[in-house]
C-alpha cells in the first residue's frame, strides 16, 4: 500500500516520498524499508528511515530535511498509527461452520466462522460476521450480535447477551453463578438463586480467563466500548458503564457500580455495593470498601483516598523517624 | 404454584390471598403479579404487591392491611426465599451421554448427562445424577460422587476425588501440579515430585477459573459445604475445613490450613504453612505471613492484625499531621 | 528398585540394607516398607523406618544405629529426593494421535501424544516427544519444540514459539492480545495493534489458567528454566529472564523487564516499564510502580522498598501511640 493512500485515509498531510510501498507495521526501533512506524515525541533521532512511512506529530523536525521516507504529520501519532494499522494487518480469513460444531435444534447461527468442537445450545442466536473459535461452549438462549469474536475455549452460560463487534479472549467465562449464599441456622450455606443474566454492550473487549458472573435476580451489565483485561472478576449484579477501562486481576464485588469513562488499574479490589462515579481513576492495588462512593478524580491506596491525600500521608509517614528525634531532644531540653 | 403451597413448604404462616399463582422469583423492585419476592427489613414501603407472594420478616407492617397479595412471615426471609426458589426454578433437564463423549475403557460413567467433547480417562468413576457439561476433561482414576455438576471446559487431573452434590464452574482446574521446585547448585530449578492428589468433600462449590493444585506427596483437601469463588488459587497440600467461604481472587500458599467456618474475603494472600483457626474472618486484600497462626476473630490488613488494632493504628496514622504541629509549637515554646 | 541403585544414581554413600526394594515416594510421616522418603533437618526422630529407603543429610544421627532401613547420605536431601523420584514415578505412557485431533493442512505434528478434540492450525510445528492433551487449541504457525507437555484446554494463539521440555498447565492462555488501547477525541478506545508474539524458552513451566499476552509490535519473552505459577498475568512485551520464579496471581504490566534469577512472590503487582534487576527477591503482595528500577536484594510492600527499610518503617508506625503520649506529657510539663 502506497504511503500516500495511508495519508489520505488519515486525512493528513504527507511530505517526502508518497510512492513508498508500505507492507507492515513495526516499532520505531525496527524502522526500515516498507515499514509503517510512528514517533510520539519531538526530538527523537530517527534511524533507518529510508523507504519507511513515518507518522509524526505536527511540525516534527526531520520532516523537511529527510526525502528518503514518507512523513505523515498528525496531531495524535499513536492514534493515527493504530487506525492505519488496520489497513495493513490481514483480517482473519477463516470462514464456514466446522463439521464438528454442535448446533442444537433451534440455534440460529449465521456466524462467518464456527470452529471445531464448538457447541451452541437451543434457542441461541449468533449473528452475521461473528467468529466463534475452536472449543467455545455457548449455552441456551444466548444472543450474540454481529461481528463479535470469541476466542477458543470460552464458556458462555445460558441467556447471556453480547453486543456487536465485541472481542472475548480465550478461556473467559461469562454468566457463571455469582457468589451468593445464605447461611442456615445449622451453619450450612445454601445458594441464593441466580436466575439473572449478563448483558454486554457493543465494542466491549474481555480478556483471557476473565470471569463475569450472572446477576442473582437482575442483570450484570457492561456498557458499550468498555475494555476489560485478563483475569478480572466481575461479580453478580455489577453495573459497568461505557468506555471504562479495567486492568488485569481487578476484582469487583456484587452490585457495585462503575460509571462511564472510569479508568481502573490492575489488582484493584472493590467491595460490594460501592459506586465509582463517572471519570474516576483508581490506582493499581487500591482497595474500595463496601458501599463506598468514589467521586471523580485520582484515587490511591487501601482504603482508597484522593492521590494528593495519599501522598501527604506517605510523606508524614516518612517523617515519623525525624519527629521521634525531635521529641527526644525536646524532652532533654525540658528536663 | 399456589402461594399456600410455598408457605407449607416453608412451614410458615400465610396471610392474604393464598390462591395466588406464583410463577417466578424476582427482586423486590420487580414485584408484580405472579412474582415471589422477599423483604429483609422492616419499614420498607412495598409497591405493585397485587398478585405477588411476598416473604416478610415476622410482624411485618403491611401484612395486616394489604389483601391483594400473599404474605409469608418467617424469621429469616432471605433464607426462606432461597429455599423456596428451588420450587420455582426449573432444574437442568439435559440428560444422556453425548455421542462425542470420549469414555476410555474402564471408565464407569453413570452420570445423568455427559455433554459434547467431554473426555473421561481410564478407571474413572462418575456416579448417578452427575451433570458433566461440554468440553470437560477428566483424567484417569478420578472419582466423582452422585449429583455433582461440572460446568464446561473444566479440567480434572488424574486421581482427584470429588464428593456428592458439588458444583464446579466453567474453566476450573482441579489437580494440576503444585508450585514446588528445588534449586540445584547450578541455579536450575527441578520440580519437586507431585504424586499427591486433591480430595473435595460434599456440597462444595468451586468458582469459574479457580485452580486447586494437587498435593506434592499428600493431599490437598476441601471440606464439606465449603464455597470457593472465582479465580481463587489453592496451593498444594492446603487443608480447608467445612463450611468455609472464600471470595474471589484469594490465594492460599502451600500447606496452609484453614479450619471450619472461616470467612475469607477477596484478594487475600496467605503465605505457606499458615493456620487460620476455626471461625476466623479475614478482610479483603489482607496478607497473612508464612507460618502465621490466625485465631478466631476479625482480621484486617497486611500483615493481618485484629480489626480493632488495625483501626487504632489507622487513627494514629491520621493523627501524625497534628502531632507534627504540636511538636513544632512545643519547640517554639521551649526555645 | 533396589535402594543401592538409587544411591548409585545419586552418586551417594548408602548405609544399612541396600537390598531394600523401593516402590514409591512418600512424605516422612508416611514412612514404611518400600517407601523412599527424605529428612531435611538433623535431630528428627524417625519412625517406621524398617524396610524404607531414607535420604538424609550428611552425618545424620540414626544412620549408624538403624540397620532395618537403607540410608543415603547427601548434601541436599530434598534435591536428591526430587531427582530420585523420577526413577520411581511412571511416566505418562499415552501415545498416538487421537482420531478427533484436528490437524490443519500444513501442520507438522510429530508429537508422541495428541489427545481428543485438540486442534492445530495451518503451518504449526509440534516436535517429537511432545504431549498435547485433550482439548488444547493451537493456532497457526505455532512452533513447539521437543518434549513439551501441554495440559488440557490450553489455548496457544497464532505464531507463538515454545521451547523444549516445557510444561504448560490446564487452561493457560498464551498469546492473547495485550491490553493496549488509544483513546480517540470522542472518548472511544480503539485497540493498539497486536501483531507481535510470545517466545518461551526451554524448561519453562507455566501454571494453570495463567495468561501470557503477545507483544504489541515486538515480543513477550520468557527465558529458559523460568517457572510461573497459576493465575499469573504476563502483559504484552514483558521480558522475563532465565531461572526466574513467579508465584501465583502476580501481575506484570506491559514492557516490564524481570532479569535472570529473580524470585517474585504471589499477588505482586508490577506497573509497566519497570525493571527488576537480576537476583532481586520481591515479597508477596508487593507493588512496583511504573518505570521503577528494583535492584538486587529483598523488597517488600507497596510501593516496594528494601525489606530492612520496610521493617524500620513498620516499627516507627507501631511507635506512634507512644510518641503521642510523650508529646502530651511534654506539653503538660512545658505549660
Amino acid at each position: 500500500m502506497k504511503a500516500r493512500v495511508i495519508a489520505e485515509y488519515l486525512g493528513a498531510v504527507l511530505k517526502g516520498d508518497g510512492d513508498i510501498n508500505v507492507v507492515e507495521i513495526a516499532s520505531l526501533d525496527r524502522c526500515g524499508p516498507g515499514k509503517l512506524v510512528f514517533v510520539e515525541k519531538y526530538g527523537v533521532e530517527l534511524e533507518n528511515t529510508a523507504g519507511a512511512c513515518i507518522i509524526v506529530p505536527l511540525n516534527f523536525e526531520s520532516v523537511e530535511t529527510d526525502q528518503s521516507a514518507a512523513f505523515i504529520s498528525v496531531r495524535e501519532p499513536k492514534y493515527a498509527f493504530a487506525a492505519a494499522a488496520k489497513l495493513l494487518t490481514t483480517p482473519d480469513e477463516k470462514e464456514g461452520i466446522d463439521d464438528t460444531a454442535r448446533l442444537e435444534i433451534g440455534a440460529d447461527v449465521r456466524a462467518k466462522f464456527v470452529g471445531s468442537y464448538v457447541s451452541v445450545g437451543e434457542g441461541s442466536t449468533i449473528a452475521e460476521d461473528c467468529m466463534i473459535h475452536d472449543g467455545v461452549k455457548i449455552g441456551e438462549n444466548v444472543r450474540i450480535s454481529r461481528g463479535t469474536v470469541i476466542h477458543p475455549n470460552c464458556t458462555i452460560y445460558d441467556r447471556v447477551t453480547i453486543g456487536t463487534d465485541c472481542v472475548i479472549h480465550a478461556g473467559a467465562v461469562i454468566g457463571a453463578d455469582g457468589f451468593g449464599y445464605v447461611r442456615s441456622e445449622s451453619g450450612e450455606y445454601i445458594q441464593f438463586p441466580h436466575v439473572g443474566t449478563v448483558v454486554i454492550g457493543d465494542r466491549v473487549e474481555i480478556g483471557a480467563n476473565t470471569c463475569v458472573d450472572r446477576g442473582a435476580l437482575g442483570e450484570t451489565s457492561i456498557g458499550d466500548g468498555t475494555k476489560i483485561d485478563n483475569l478480572v472478576q466481575v461479580g453478580h449484579n455489577v453495573k459497568i458503564g461505557r468506555n471504562v477501562v479495567i486492568a488485569a486481576q481487578t476484582g469487583i464485588s456484587g452490585s457495585t457500580v462503575i460509571e462511564d469513562n472510569c479508568i481502573i488499574g490492575g489488582q484493584v479490589g472493590m467491595g460490594d455495593h460501592a459506586v465509582v462515579k463517572s471519570g474516576a481513576i483508581i490506582g493499581s492495588q487500591a482497595g474500595i470498601l463496601p458501599g463506598k462512593i468514589v467521586r471523580e478524580g485520582i484515587w490511591w491506596g487501601t482504603p482508597v483516598q484522593p492521590l494528593a491525600e495519599f501522598k501527604r500521608q506517605n510523606a508524614h509517614l516518612k517523617g515519623i523517624a525525624r519527629l521521634k528525634d525531635e521529641v527526644k531532644e525536646l524532652k532533654k531540653k525540658v528536663q
